[in-house]
């Protein structure tokens, strides 16, 4: 089978070397000209544009784009767009806004799938947990491609209609977010509670045979090892929240109350700034009680 | 009437005062031979130890102690004690642990009321709002006291048995910390929302009419005209605490959720520690994803 | 002054009433029939159309809209529009959401004032709190029509441009949700915990002097007077929400973290749905420990 | 070695058979004479008293008790505790307070490690995960026996002085509490929201490679493929809640906030009645807005 993969960065080009290492043929293609010739130097064939890309794909096109979520993914399909037929099939394999890509369907002529894709950099040798959305046919059509980018035939499944793989892994991500915020508040008890406790050995002993044994977990671990027993230099400070946020607002659509990741996206921009609340708050208690109010410091 | 009073700081001397004012006659006892002299000058008879206030009074006892909940409570009341008949009424107006005030009640020979009294400073002109628990003919004995402190009649009642008092008044208190965050979280949207706002001329015109119309909504209106609209020096930073735990554990103990109380006590205790947990959850995104995590500076 | 009003409804003739009552005339108009002759017989002239009721107002229109958010709201522009001038002023008094009325003030010709109006029924007597956004001449304009709708001078003011005046009511309603959910907890805790209390006894304790006074604690003390100490047949389902929405929406987009009115909007959800996902963790427990799994009664 | 083992419900008795299945020697005892002969059927020595038990025992007693958290501990070790001596080593593997841990290593003659156990009936086949405090001579002696009951040496660890095992299990119980919730609104989001989704599908796909891959999860997989898409007759009520309770107490003393756990924790409280302060709320809405209020049926 053949691939035409566009967009090189760490994700596209763990793509392209794991359906090269699965036996099928890559057509790369990356802004990046020094990316390009990476993964031409990995087993691919170098495309220097994205119609470069399409002419180079023998019979129907199968293209897996792994670009920025927003307006590159569009940038990309104009490109693509006057070459495509119906027999055609595009993947988007990034973290597309989930209505971006019910309107991309059905603004191509190709066959869209909307693929959710998780697992980061250590899917380089585990391989991704994958969450289609789109037609059945080009689905199926995709298998072989999506056997090797996921860990396997159980690592990918086709969630439904135009747009639910990213669905899913909003919703995916969403559960992430509270899951880091219920260990972090594990960890925080932990670390200011009454024992003197080495972290990476609680993470240890939980990850072997405990009912909270989880990847993350083993992140966990993984941090206390290298940051240290209290973290280090590391900042309270999280970034991100874009998914989260998506998730949270289609539950109010949905009238799902979700307080769980509400609160941990909630964190993020707490950890973000300053809290004019709080600091009205404080000023309360002298209105009422005469309480002494924190002041900054010069 | 006739009522000692035992502590005499900013709360204390207010019952006093408003004892007086209401013709009653008023032994004062204070620790500071200072508050105990400045009371004396405000029309009250100068008591100097707790044992002489107890012998100036006549007929039965009737002693309002106006001293900070925990030890100070014990020890007054310890020394009280030798003294006291089951004829006499001591009244504790601070803010003890209702459970304390079930355990002094049961371990004096007088009759105890636990009184929650709320207000603050303010209650010097207005009176306050008095809870107050413990034997009914105690109660009904103290009337004239209390109408003289309270805003009037309708500002004082008995809620029940011995604790109930200050069990009302924790409640009080749990709901206090929530309604400041409330009121914190829609001034901050306000601050940082899409409108250059005047926050004092908001709650201004909250406060004539509108539904979320209060005395703490009053106070905010204050803080923005005394602080100005950004709220100066003031520190994201809140003290405080003990009365929103105890309503937090009563509540659990009652398994009774409470969690718009929960949420505004953590943010007292955020908003003054470093969260760990966060630190974990931003290390996480690096352990994932290979985000870049944020590093404290120098 | 002459004033048209178009929406009789409950709160729209709360607004004839007060506006004839300062002495200003009134032409009224409300779809049915029935309640425009009503406001005739309160002192009101009678229009029977929108048309007829810009042709009988005097020189510049000055028209206060009373209809409910959404579509009445266009759809009544969309019949004014013809005739409305630049030197008109139209006024939204209704829960409009701020970017409808930011659209409509640049689609009509007229000068446009989005008035946010908190106070509900109790405002016929004690007069509203009006948030009003749009520009200065025409709030300078309306100003005595606003001191009659209004609880005096200090119950209205220019919060801003366009839009202001609802966004501050949208707010002023995210807050009302957190401040009422903040005391049903608190009396919650009281009702099920140690003591047996009087509800209204508390409440009217607490409405005299203590720190959480407010209106909303004496409508709870209301409550309690008029449903009993145990609310008699009041369901746990809360209707309503969409204020509460679009405050968490825009609270979202500024990355403000309001955790309290958002748990408080999450309550009404909850209220109304059943939980799968608390279905799923009681199935959890089962999975990991064996636990019971208690199932839906035939 | 030779371990005597003391109740042997279903954890009790997958400590007998992975001991045994280690080669080692078990004495067994349980008040159900039916329990200790089917132990001693699959190869245990019955013993039919605690006397009886530590009789058995040759050289120094290594006793493991799984019996329920609270007085039924105390009275084993009252049992027990004439005949223990300084060389003599007492593990609690069962769920107990950590405060009483210390309590009874302090009380007891003998060498005492309390064993955080997780892993459930799974535990079975799999070896469980063991939090262990207590004096570090009597753990290094035992390791045989945590070697054989845990999934290996990995499975178990000494986390410091006497309480800490079990304090590390209540911090892990209440970490669990947030991780089944957070799943549940992501598989609530799901179940309610856009697309017709297969959830047992959605748990598998995620449990091959995303971020997000537990055990917890494996087990959502496993229920939707037993109770079927919509979870069947499960019904929203979740019991327990005794070791999430400690774990916001024990934040709570530590200022430490842990909101996730406690929403995760309140959610139980809130599946098993009905609120008092959402009926109160609804009821307000009435109060100032003259909502309809909803009544129970008849």
């Amino acid at each position: 089978m053949q691939l035409g993969v566009i967009g090189l960065g760490r994700m596209g080009r763990i793509v392209v070397d794991r359906v090269l290492d699965a036996g099928h043929d890559v057509v790369a293609f990356d802004l990046s000209a020094e990316a390009t010739a990476a993964a031409a130097e990995a087993g691919a064939e170098a495309a220097d544009s994205v119609a470069d890309l399409y002419e180079r794909l023998d019979g129907d096109a199968r293209i897996w784009l792994m670009v920025p979520a927003g307006d590159a993914v569009d940038a990309t399909l104009d490109d693509l767009e006057p070459h495509l037929t119906s027999d055609d099939v595009v993947v988007d394999g990034g973290n597309s806004y989930f209505e971006d890509s019910v309107r991309r369907a059905e603004a191509t002529d190709a066959a869209y799938l909307d693929c959710g894709t998780s697992g980061g950099p250590a899917g380089a040798e585990l391989g991704f947990s994958l969450m289609v959305g789109g037609p059945e046919w080009a689905y199926e059509e995709l298998t072989p491609v999506f056997d090797a980018v996921a860990t396997g035939p159980a690592g990918h499944d086709r969630m439904g209609a135009a747009g639910s793989g990213h669905y899913v892994k909003m919703v995916h991500n969403g559960v992430e977010y509270a899951l880091m915020q219920a260990y972090g508040e594990g960890f925080e008890l932990l670390h200011r509670g009454r024992y003197d406790l080495d972290l990476e050995a609680v993470a240890r002993t939980w990850n072997n045979g405990a009912v909270i044994r989880s990847w993350l977990l083993e992140l966990c671990e993984e941090a206390f090892r290298e940051e240290g027993n209290d973290l280090g230099d590391v900042a309270d400070r999280i970034e991100g929240g874009s998914t989260g946020t998506w998730t949270v607002q289609e539950a109010l659509e949905q009238e799902v109350p979700v307080p769980l990741i509400y609160q941990a996206l909630s964190e993020r921009f707490d950890s973000r700034e300053e809290r004019f609340g709080r600091r009205l708050a404080s000023r309360l208690r002298y209105g009422f009680g005469r309480h002494d109010v924190p002041r900054r410091e010069e």
